[in-house]
């Protein structure tokens, strides 16, 4: 019987995050305040830590991992990297296609790479409560179970939709002890004015940001927590990487390419940074890895969208940010992958897209769920429909292997399973599961919306 | 950094299943038919292949796993024994706690252990079709799943009120390919009868167990699976103990006590057994371990049952099996944990009871879930209702040693997680969820009912 799943030791868990600034050609294009003027940490820390503001600014290649932290860690990592011997046979394509499970964790998904380091920084600062937002739920479920590690209260803005549509997903951050509001909420200024317009609104993670902001920076011992997007968030996820590249070596195997799923980017960067750092060095013996994000193609910030600085927020109240956008205002039309459904892209992958470092691609909602179906009927798992975009990407390129007869070696990270998530599989099921045509004309109209900026 | 979970690699997958019948002061009592007689393999043989019958009768004390059953035991084995440090921290006990985290496999619970080979040996002995019951869906995905992996059709007889209550459970299974109907469907002569006299029956699992033998038992491409009770299910769950005794080896420990939820045995004896054959050779280094079965205080067979002769499924369509029993037409009250409400016991497990090679104990339904919580705010993992039941056991030994003084090592079974539980959840939070009172009353008027045998 031959491994297919690569484990590593626990104490095999890194013991520093990599910071890709290091390796970038340019140093990365600093947010903006509103008077046009790089944004310094100081106007940054009413609302988080200053050891999370020195990652996020920091070129230092190497960042240690607090011991608390790898701690943590190690209740779930390392995750497994799993060969799907069985997809390949199904699909009859000469590739090796591996994925990296990081549903494994207690919440679900990878967000809690991040989730845990933020509340242990929060918690060495002496602040006692951390604010945050959550559309689908994933984000604000892991970081209910992070405060609950440092015995820092949560509590969390969940738009209204989807607290009335995924009641166990507030389930889910209430037993790991969280305080769970449907916003527009009464809790905040922001919440009550939308309310007293409207008392039916049904919310937006726009107006969640705003809401969790707006608390923690009008109180002393709160901050605010965000999932992706943000530099320090990224360097946080570069420890699925990292530890891919140790179970590859294990494999004696390499990824010609590697696939992820790409909203506000953080599962992206998490597992390609690292491989980029062997691209800038030459490529691993010689050879570079291709680094694809994969985005849904009713949201394609990268493929469709432009590089200019802009809001990180609906509102217009975060720092502008320059990244790939499709406009601040920018709706997305409802597919069910909510984790993908962002108007921008981290800061740091849209400067390696756009100085040709990584690749983009965006892919259909019923081409997804074709792709998780088919490997969960290969491999077991159901994965989360963010997961689908990267399974769809990665048995694209496995059937065009099979095409062209090269015995490619395919990574994808499968970044969450699909245990709350079944409805969206009900409506495929059903037939009821749709594709959205690209939204030319709304992300012309948002785009007319873009901040002016030197 | 410590290592808490204990890993095993890939070849270290156990090659044989442990047949705990080599290791019985006496033999096991036969099934009796209607007749009284011994039930011979024939007769079962329209419904079972025949390698699970002999499997279901042997006495050889090792069982090889065929290398097509370990090639998909390896998507989710060897299983993490972790030891819980967060909770011996929370609880202040000198005890070391460890548990085997069955949760990790596809469909969420240890179940799949032996709907693997129960798939693979229908599908050598030429099967196309199997049918099977599930009441809160545990049971239907593992074997939805396995049936899957092997090109098995596999259609589901639901208890109706289940289907209705938990549509995720139902979208899983079809999520692998099954067919899911709620019974009492009309696919069936007992279900047609059924709905004729009430066209809103609800169903239970004595039914829907009746409608997937009926089936089976009518068609030559067909056959029937059962996920507990009988021998050869307890013998394939023998996996997940002689895994944890590798791991243990490898954590330089070994438990004084192992706990397990125990409906109708199959997670108690697939944990529990496997040290078992270290007693009756005289203890591991000359110490016996106690084995604990933990059942629902509602659903006591084995703590409040008799002894005796009785039907295994509700309705009198099956052989007599001797088991503790609380009488076959016992309704159990509603507890959240489905998985345990079964008016009866493994025959092998109730005949090691009985000859007090291992013990039993039960708790009640709110006491599970204080445990279930306390557990998740300290390791993340929140546990399936059932596996709360270990839980609970594990923490008031644990307890106990406090107050003792006594660094005991307690190990306990997490039989599968909760991600479809949480509406369980939800009543415990908002106070909604009770005990229930010793059915006194119910108990003895069932065993009223016992079937007269020699």
């Amino acid at each position: 019987m031959d491994t297919i799943r690569f484990t590593l030791e626990q104490n095999e868990i890194p013991t520093h995050w990599y910071n890709v600034v290091s390796d970038m050609p340019n140093p990365p294009s600093p947010p903006l305040g509103p008077d046009g003027n790089p944004v310094g940490p100081e106007q940054l820390a009413a609302i988080f830590p200053m050891a999370i503001l020195e990652q996020e600014m920091s070129g230092e290649r190497w960042i240690p991992i607090p011991e608390p932290v790898r701690e943590i860690y190690r209740l779930w990592r390392p995750s497994p990297l799993i060969r799907a011997t069985r997809l390949e046979a199904a699909l009859g394509t000469p590739a090796r296609i591996y994925y990296k499970n990081e549903g494994v964790s207690p919440a679900g998904s990878h967000k809690p790479n991040t989730a845990v380091p933020q509340a242990y920084y929060n918690r060495q600062a002496g602040i006692k409560r951390i604010t945050t937002e959550t559309g689908a739920g994933q984000w604000g479920c892991s970081m209910a179970f992070a405060g609950q590690m440092f015995g820092i209260d949560v509590r969390v803005y969940m738009v209204k939709i989807s607290y009335q549509q995924k009641p166990f997903r507030r389930s889910m951050m209430q037993t790991w002890g969280a305080e769970v509001f449907a916003s527009p909420s009464n809790m905040t200024q922001t919440g009550r004015d939308l309310l007293a317009k409207d008392p039916d609104n049904m919310g937006s993670l726009g107006f969640a940001i705003s809401e969790a902001v707006e608390e923690a920076a009008s109180r002393a011992d709160t901050n605010y927590a965000l999932g992706s997007v943000l530099n320090h968030v990224a360097l946080h996820q570069t420890i699925i990487g990292q530890e891919a590249k140790k179970q590859f070596e294990k494999a004696g195997d390499w990824p010609d390419v590697v696939f992820a799923p790409c909203g506000g980017g953080s599962s992206f960067a998490g597992v390609a940074f690292p491989f980029l750092a062997d691209n800038a060095a030459g490529g691993h013996k010689g050879k570079p890895t291709r680094l694809v994000a994969v985005e849904p193609a009713s949201c394609p910030s990268l493929t469709k969208g432009v590089y200019a600085y802009d809001f990180g927020d609906a509102s217009g109240f975060t720092p502008l940010m320059k990244m790939y956008t499709l406009g601040h205002d920018f709706m997305p039309p409802g597919i069910h992958a909510g984790g993908l459904r962002y108007h921008g892209d981290s800061p740091l992958v849209s400067q390696l897209y756009h100085e040709g470092l990584i690749e983009a691609m965006s892919v259909q909602q019923l081409a997804t769920f074709d792709a998780g179906v088919t490997f969960a009927r290969a491999e077991g798992v159901i994965p989360a429909p963010e997961s689908n975009h990267a399974i769809s990407a990665a048995i694209s390129e496995a059937l065009r292997c099979k095409e062209t007869g090269e015995a490619k070696t395919i990574f994808f990270n499968l970044t969450g399973h699909g245990h709350f998530d079944m409805a969206a599989y009900d409506s495929y099921f059903a037939g009821e599961l749709g594709n959205f045509d690209y939204p030319a004309e709304a992300i012309r109209a948002s785009l007319n919306h873009l901040p002016k900026v030197g």
